[in-house]
């Protein structure tokens, strides 16, 4: 059985860190959603534009794998750069999207979370102020609609480098959402606040880099697992990556990763066959 | 309004042509639908695989536009690399996902074609004397649920490269496919057979490469613009590829253009403030 999670939110939940600037993370026991079928996680996971790169769905996933060995996850990607929590009002586009997505992957697994992040494109004092109200609405629907009253809801909180960046006079309200993110979650069952504390943004200011994803993802997961809000870094975040980074790469996985070097025209059909062949045992 | 049009199918709808070896085609009145919203298209449109590139949809909506001046298209991506005739069943993901991503487009667009290319893996000569059968129930399903009776279904022929490539014993029954792919065109309304004679293939002897891709797209709008069979390449194709690449980009395509530069860390933020002041005529 898969246990499946369904991304939501904006850029910073679709992820737009620089995949050169950390190791991949490849594991044939995670899966993403393409077309309604699951296939080997890869990123970017969440290709909602041309700058998607790696996000925080993937440690998140690695990180649960650390601890569930012999189990598999499914990412399911929804999450759309530069959408406002209007956008994401039931019934329209977005909304409806997730849930048919999410219905799909409920055929073939079991929906274990969800995945928030959001607030980037909400950052002025009224629309704090009328967050969680709007936000409860949808998230009521949500669980509603695909009949998942109970499974966790982990919302990250925005990054304290909002306001420093080039575009930081947008995102001066960005403490208000983080609050208004965090009461969300202190007064709602189920629900789960991580800090976004000492993760750094890319040179536009606005989107955690890639390193910063990753932090974030072990940050979710530990919320998931525990059922707790997760106000502050954890400790061990390097250890971690370090463990999901050292995980030696079976045969299958490498094999999928050499069909994806000639698939892509890296490596030229005859080279291809022999290190299939040697990879293979043939 | 959005003219839209529903890719499905297997690979070489989806796409697998290096982007690399062909110009890019870029242009505003071109949208692509990501989580049910409409953007600017670029490649790749039909991101099922990591190893996604070129596919034939964008210079199908280029030749569109070259008709078209001041009206908008989209694309709606639904292909599965790999994927069997089996796996498109009506009712099964593959199915059921183009079927819920067409209905979000209809909310904001008129599907008005649907563009097919299956068949490699279905080359055996069971497969090959049940596929018109099993086709037919597919989009007589498929027309029924969207409320598209009458729109044109442009399906296109495999490459004749296919049974010459390193694994070309799996694909030597590939005419038989051809075959019943024009025969159900000739017999089925709204229906119409696109050849890929003289096309070309990556090294792998399976995927379209990037300016067959091209062509074919070419080819795929003139059966859908004007009713018919396309039997035989075309004389104007290597002109009309020329006229695409030709055009100039506008303000907004500019604009646009930098902030994914900017996004992917290619430009730093000040020489972007700068540009984009240029750019706007500030």
């Amino acid at each position: 059985m898969i246990h499946s999670f369904l991304m939501i939110g904006q850029s910073n939940m679709a992820g737009r860190g620089y995949s050169k600037e950390v190791p991949a993370i490849y594991d044939e026991h995670i899966k993403m959603q393409r077309n309604g079928l699951w296939q080997i996680m890869s990123e970017p996971i969440n290709f909602d534009r041309p700058s998607a790169g790696v996000g925080l769905a993937s440690s998140f996933a690695a990180a649960w794998r650390l601890d569930n060995e012999q189990h598999e996850i499914g990412l399911i990607p929804c999450a759309d750069g530069g959408t406002s929590l209007d956008d994401w009002a039931v019934g329209g586009a977005l909304f409806e999207n997730a849930i048919s997505q999410a219905r799909l992957a409920q055929r073939t697994s079991q929906l274990s979370g969800i995945l928030w992040h959001q607030g980037e494109s909400d950052c002025s004092p009224e629309k704090a102020e009328q967050y969680g109200e709007k936000f409860s609405v949808i998230m009521e629907a949500l669980r509603r609609e695909l009949y998942i009253p109970e499974v966790p809801l982990i919302i990250g909180g925005l990054g304290d480098f909002l306001s420093h960046g080039i575009f930081g006079q947008y995102f001066a309200s960005y403490p208000l959402i983080n609050q208004a993110l965090e009461d969300f979650a202190r007064t709602h069952a189920n629900s789960y606040f991580v800090t976004a504390k000492e993760l750094t943004a890319n040179a536009d200011g606005i989107h955690f880099n890639a390193l910063s994803q990753r932090i974030l993802g072990i940050r979710y997961y530990n919320a998931f697992r525990d059922l707790k809000h997760l106000p502050d870094p954890l400790h061990d975040e390097e250890d971690r990556l370090a463990a999901m980074y050292n995980r030696p790469y079976t045969q299958t996985e490498k094999i999928k990763l050499l069909e994806h070097e000639f698939a892509v025209g890296n490596i030229d059909p005859k080279d291809y066959l022999a290190e299939l062949a040697i990879l293979s045992g043939r």
